[in-house]
């Protein structure tokens, strides 16, 4: 076990703590709920970023920024938003030395800012569709929070795109939690569940919310990614309405959806182990760490000499040598191996002598011998893939493992304490709903796409249902 | 002249106004202060990101992220900065519908809530240097404001380091308004004159400041980068010691750097005309569109057939075909110029049957006739090249012409107002500053690194001064 880093099976919570705080990835603030996202924590965001930007583009979408303060009005104007967030603003109510005339908030989320502008922007079809994304950080004053999972302040991106018909948003609104969910896979390497919220669990002015729910290693759910449908209602609250090929004036229609830094937190809780953070290579801000290994200035030479060698053609950013002389080879093994670099190339100077070096992979411990010639890269590389599919591998059979169908109540209710997903008819009623929650602390999830028609007696009061949802404890 | 854009010799600062907002760059919002920047101006700043960071990044920082908000006290522990940033603050009083014990401001910038940190981070020499830089929004509440060049809250990097020694604070900020220069001469074609602020005109809180300042084509100057040696103040209010080599507890010392959006405004009054906006090829976030002409269902097949041929190979992101049925292409070639594309390609069916397509470059509107063989993309991108030179070389003309040595004070105060830098003899007494500043509404905007001893007499008050300052309007 790594210094300082409590065992998964000890106390879960407290191991995600220290895998955070021991791998440099974040800090507490003086700032009550809001951390520092430290350098090796905001390399992953900014490889999140690249690879959800680049998705984002493919599939049509800008970038924009609008403010970060909001007219405390203008939350007012959809009725279920505001009462889904104003109890979470922050609110400026003095600036440049005087007190404002109307509060501003700073933005728990953009529809009402960005619609106010859409209503400038949009007269008519030719308008549309507008396909906007913004990564922007907001502030949501919760009252318990947790480094990643839930701050006060965070960073994501938000996607806010207006259609001249339903049947477009509609499409949208699929095609992004789609985006999402292979985001998360290919990327994340984390497994996913896509579907979509109850009513009681959707956006706070959305028609309905569709979602991405992944499964941590201690069984519980991570909502990781969300896609609203808002139809006509930022459009009517802020009287956005366009001439249509037809002549005729009507509301455009809206969607949104965002994923943020808590992905990060998800990442950790998928594949970090007891000594520590495991990064996938695919978001990894350094992929290969070489640990020189000598006793002697000629050694070092030598050793630092026949690196120099073999990663010449190499790119700067792939890899990098700790050449620290304050520090002994052990010590920075376990220094790399508590940041999740995935991975460590060991040389010394026997190794140097026979033309090789011993390369180990973060997420198994395994350790082979390669040789350091050119052959080094493509094989370094090629292990890298196979780390990333392996951590996705062993993620997906948890998430299979531990995914059970259970149709009596008592035995839901004994069970889902220990974590996993649990395949239960529900009828669709919000009274059993409420009901499972109260009674188990554990929530419906979401009513997956795949979810095959399937006769059953719903799992709180027996009435008819046709498909299973996904119940679980949840973060 | 293109529609609704007032002409640079009519009325320059509306000009500038109607440039930016015809080009789709930004928009007004309705928050005092705060503009939206559209997709057309946020493209510009993704790709100014894009140039930075990596230039960052190869000079050895790494990005991080601290808290939007800052308590109050802590703005207070740095008796100059809180004099001078204290009264531009926003200030959050209420949040999660209670009243904060402690306000909290938005942050005008990060010394405070960073150095806050850096206090558990730095205890050994061993932790130094710390070199970090943030991307993020910040505000200042600012009486006056305009598109870009001063908005209430704003986009910016600060780059914020720590070191052990004055020497060492003292090369990274030399070398990061050197990297400054750099970037705006290569990627915004912007010359400029790097030097080091007055003692009046230094950031509160710095020992001094280095700057680069650059002319716009009313010749007056823009301020677009700066780099402070902050020495150790900042460590002394938030106590940050380390321990040295030689066992001796000392204070950490400091720089902070920045650029901000303001640089697109640069960009934009730099390089923009009568016709709208000009952008160099390194920024635009379109670097060619090309537009189809066609009368009949027939032709319009051919030339896009034939678009499609030429451009099989070639990125996605770098070109665009406005294939749009509902616009003529006079309707397109005036839509792409306004908006600043550096290059248009016009295609029509005679060219088709020619081989051919006209190529037009958006800085001198000259027109050359290309073949639409392998040869084009190679001719498009050295014409790109040829462009960014070109751009880059007409505002040094610019600087260069309109650069003037002055040496009596009455000449100067004639002159001062119709634009231009004027290099004049200052004795370094902050009373002659003032008055040069009350008498002219001009300041002395930097004492450049390149300026030569020379002997003369100072512009005001005619006592010995060594060596010639920039001074000038500025924005």
């Amino acid at each position: 076990m790594a210094k300082g880093i409590t065992k998964r099976g000890d106390d879960y919570s407290q191991w995600y703590i220290d895998v955070i705080l021991k791998s440099d990835m974040a800090d507490y603030s003086p700032v009550k709920g809001c951390m520092v996202i430290k350098p090796n924590g905001y390399g992953v965001w900014e490889n999140i970023q690249r690879g959800l930007d680049r998705m984002f583009k493919e599939t049509g979408h800008v970038n924009a920024y609008f403010p970060l303060l909001i007219p405390e009005s203008f939350l007012k104007r959809e009725a279920e938003h505001v009462e889904g967030f104003a109890p979470e603003c922050a609110v400026v109510t003095h600036a440049g030395g005087k007190e404002l005339e109307e509060p501003l908030v700073i933005r728990p989320t953009s529809e009402t800012i960005i619609w106010a502008m859409y209503k400038d922007w949009i007269s008519s079809y030719r308008d549309l569709p507008i396909l906007i994304n913004q990564w922007a950080n907001v502030c949501r004053w919760e009252m318990r929070t947790r480094l990643f999972l839930r701050t006060t302040e965070f960073l994501w991106q938000e996607g806010h795109t207006a259609h001249a018909t339903h049947e477009d948003a509609e499409e949208e609104c699929f095609r992004m939690v789609h985006v999402y969910r292979e985001f998360a896979e290919n990327y994340l390497a984390m497994p996913v569940i896509a579907g979509r919220k109850t009513e009681k669990e959707k956006f706070a002015g959305a028609l309905h919310t569709y979602c991405i729910e992944a499964m941590m290693q201690d069984g519980r759910a991570l909502q990781s990614g969300t896609s609203h449908h808002l139809g006509e209602n930022f459009a009517r609250a802020f009287d956005v309405k366009f001439q249509d090929q037809d002549k005729e004036l009507k509301y455009a229609h809206a969607t949104s959806w965002g994923v943020s830094t808590r992905l990060i937190g998800g990442m950790v809780m998928t594949h970090s182990d007891d000594n520590g953070l495991v990064l996938p290579p695919q978001l990894a801000p350094l992929p290969v760490v070489i640990v020189p290994i000598w006793r002697s200035d000629e050694e070092q030479e030598l050793v630092l000499g026949a690196i120099r060698d073999f990663t010449e053609t190499w790119d700067k950013l792939f890899f990098k040598v700790d050449d620290r002389d304050q520090y002994k080879p052990g010590f920075k093994f376990n220094y790399w191996e508590v940041r999740g670099v995935p991975v460590r190339i060991e040389i010394g100077p026997r190794d140097c002598a026979n033309g090789e070096a011993v390369v180990v992979r973060r997420d198994t411990g395994e350790k082979v011998t390669m040789s350091i010639d050119g052959s080094l890269l493509p094989r370094v590389q090629a292990l890298l893939e196979e780390i990333q599919r392996n951590l996705f591998n062993t993620a997906k059979q948890r998430l299979d493992d531990w995914t059970f169908d259970v149709d009596r109540f008592e035995e839901y209710k004994e069970r889902v304490g220990a974590g996993g997903f649990y395949r239960v008819h529900w009828c669709g009623d919000g009274g059993c709903e409420d009901k499972l929650q109260e009674e188990t602390r554990s929530t419906i999830r979401c009513i997956p796409f795949e979810a095959e028609a399937e006769s059953g007696a719903c799992l709180v009061c027996g009435k008819p249902s046709e498909r299973r949802v996904i119940a679980a404890q949840g973060y």
